[in-house]
């Protein structure tokens, strides 16, 4: 791979002398600061097979086409066991890789908990461990059944989900859809593993009330709601579409508000579906992720490409896709995020890192368009200058810049987007990933936010078999 | 005065070589790079004046601490004749200083008569200019009435008006309220002197739907709308609070929203104002508006105060008002905005400046923070790094950073906020405010957008006053 592809979506390079380098961002262009070190920490062999990689240009190039492409939009909400493809009777879905409940920590544990109470398969949360560990439901993953669920990431039959179709051009993967579950809002909720009584009767009130609704106002929409359109204007307004959502979660209830009103026939339903939009920022991460996996989920299995498109986390083991491997996960354990708590909780209460929401960062916002979130800085902890750093640093390790989703700070720059596991490790810059964090007893919830870097084994893993099966 | 006082608010000042500053921007530290001049172009009078004036400093601390307590409250939604003081029955009140129907320019003219029309005064266009011009109308700034309006300003006897309150404690200027018309959106309005049949009808809509509905719903909030509160949330989603209100529109929105489905029973009603409230960017300006007049007036009549409470224009004149100088208008002719035109028009169809809306300039907003917006360089022409440097060269005729009102691109440093006649003059610095454009035919409407500086006499003029008044 030549030193231009690595830099590709970089304007600028300064290697050497930082006040250069600093002079130039102070014009707000792009730049990368990079400390020179010989790529693939100098290791003959590796080199070697980056070399050979060069092959992977072409292929990555026809799939980022494939993602840019992409315009995911919002059309339907359904019910989990009548739309998401081959969701069973007795299936739970869960976020990241493949685990058995024998090695799910708490907060997975504490949502399936919750999800067979609140389908009434147990009364009560013993009955229901019990049952959990009988091996009598079957625990699959959000990815391998087109859906994406933040933390937990669980879907129960019941449960309503989101329709994301992606109305790309059918020769450039359009037509595919994803689905997601309707966000709870923060604190305690099932996603960080509570199941206290107050956790289901909100589910249930989402199922009876608040799907309904929203379904009403969507298919009275013309066309559904163009969620590229929403993420792209929220980087304008201080969201990097992870960690905050507030400015898309407006401008979505904002838009979708004459809807609801002409299509639901009672202004108190009306009014409690108003008041639950204005109370949570954090819906719009809900429509945010399955757009990003049904923008992703297009370059899957083109042959040859080295780019990634699932990164994902089950509480235990984190596990990365790449297109040119088709379905095999590449894992490792989870890291731990390190950021802000809540007051009463410390480092030591943290989960491992968890949930399907990385699928952000594979898309290229999320931690890579912190230059367009200062304001989270406030959130994860950490400067503006930090903010601008870890965009930069994840153009050194991305295909292309973002057509669409753009960054006002660096002078309308694309966002880093399509992450190359040959430039991973070339360059041993992992991909920086914003996230919630959950406690790690089950039935506890959210206790606090954070930031951390993706781990190095399941990219290195990924390199060895694009090795293996791309540069014989 | 001295050079402490004339950078207050100011973290760096670099007078010298320029990749130093740029050094030091690079790390989005805020920093004013002067190309260094002596103060007051070197003329040994002035500076005497600007010395002796030294006595102004502890009546701006004193001005600026109200400044900074105000608490800018939407209370109410009001009717002119019942709750605008001092409007009379054949009254219309207008932008800027006081002008006749002779001087006044096409779109403040057609605003006037498309009142009279809206009032029921006059049956046809011609027969409505002929009573504007026959001395029958009394024309009286918006200023005068404890109001502000965007371009024409127009305020009729029948039109609604939000009420703001500000909500500080007594003792520091608390109490006060101010007016303004709701916002009609943008295109063919009577602010931008448009007066044709779909433009009265729109208004007659907002007297007779939207505003009871406004106002139950907001007479149903428990404490009002803080308007503070949502300025500053917006700074933080890309808006300036002049020329982008996107953010905050939206944030108003989705907050006014459960309370409207409550108080107004028919969801006809509640679908109206829900789609009129998506579809107009600009609905925020009209609150953002008397908000800063309500925090600005409270400086009005601080003896010995050089901050300007006051910048305005009538589309002929452009005057400021001056803290310890009263009520005292200092004018000078309008200036060209210069920026981008809607197709088919160009800067030759532009009327000069008008609007009372440089009150958010005044506040420290608008073009003073255009780096909270780089997002609307697109609107008006120009780059992010143009957008920084308005920014932290209006630190140099500020007295303060604001507390609340913050910018998340240079680290959060307030913005500059207590514009300095006396630093104006000592630098020679003019302040930038961010504009509409009205065409400079009666009827027409908006044209384009754009930034200008203020023009320089109303400020000489002023120094001259409070040379005379204070120096002595």
């Amino acid at each position: 791979m030549s030193a231009k592809k690595l830099l590709e979506g970089v304007r600028v390079a300064n290697v050497g002398v930082a006040l250069f380098a600093e002079s130039i961002a102070a014009q707000n262009a792009p730049v990368v600061q990079v400390d020179w070190r010989p790529p693939a920490g100098g290791d003959p062999e590796m080199i070697e097979h980056l070399n050979r990689l060069a092959v992977c240009d072409a292929a990555n190039d026809d799939a980022i086409e494939r993602l840019q492409a992409a315009r995911p939009v919002w059309v339907d909400v359904g019910v989990a066991i009548e739309d998401v493809p081959g969701m069973g009777g007795r299936t739970l879905l869960h976020a990241g890789p493949p685990i058995t409940w024998e090695r799910m920590s708490g907060p997975l544990k504490g949502a399936m908990i919750g999800a067979a109470l609140l389908e009434g398969w147990a009364n009560d949360a013993k009955a229901a461990e019990k049952l959990c560990a009988s091996g009598e439901i079957s625990f699959e993953p959000c990815h391998h059944h087109s859906t994406v669920g933040p933390m937990a990431g669980v879907v129960s039959p019941s449960m309503p989900v989101s329709i994301i179709e992606n109305r790309a051009p059918e020769e450039l993967g359009g037509g595919g859809r994803a689905y997601c579950t309707l966000n709870e809002g923060l604190g305690k909720v099932l996603r960080y593993g509570a199941y206290s009584e107050d956790v289901l009767a909100r589910l249930r009130w989402m199922s009876d009330e608040l799907a309904p609704a929203l379904r009403a106002a969507l298919r009275s929409l013309p066309d559904g709601l163009d969620i590229k359109n929403v993420i792209a204007r929220a980087l304008q307004m201080g969201d990097e579409a992870h960690n905050r959502n507030v400015a898309a979660t407006s401008t979505v209830a904002r838009a979708l508000m004459p809807y609801l009103a002409e299509a639901v026939n009672d202004t108190g339903v009306i009014s409690r579906v108003a008041e639950f939009l204005a109370g949570n920022d954090h819906f719009f991460l809900n429509l945010a992720m399955p757009a990003a996996k049904a923008s992703l989920d297009t370059m899957a299995g083109v042959e040859g490409c080295s780019l990634v498109y699932t990164m994902s986390r089950n509480g235990t083991d984190f596990g990365i896709r790449v297109a040119g491997l088709g379905d095999a996960w590449f894992t490792a354990p989870a890291k731990h995020p390190v950021g802000l708590f809540f007051p009463g909780y410390s480092q030591e209460d943290a989960n491992p890192d968890i949930g399907d929401s990385a699928i952000m960062e594979t898309l290229g916002v999320g931690g890579f368009a912190m230059a367009a979130a200062p304001a989270i800085v406030e959130f994860v902890g950490g400067s503006t200058a930090e903010a601008f750093q870890a965009t930069n640093e994840m153009y050194g390790i991305t295909w292309a810049r973002s057509r669409d989703y753009t960054l006002p700070a660096l002078d309308f720059a694309g966002v880093p987007t399509g992450i190359d596991v040959r430039q991973v490790i070339e360059t041993g810059i992992y991909p920086v990933i914003n996230t919630g964090i959950a406690h790690r007893e089950p039935g506890v919830g959210q206790i606090g936010a954070g930031v951390l870097r993706a781990p190095e084994a399941p990219f290195q893993k990924a390199f060895e078999a694009l090795v293996e099966k791309y540069s014989g």
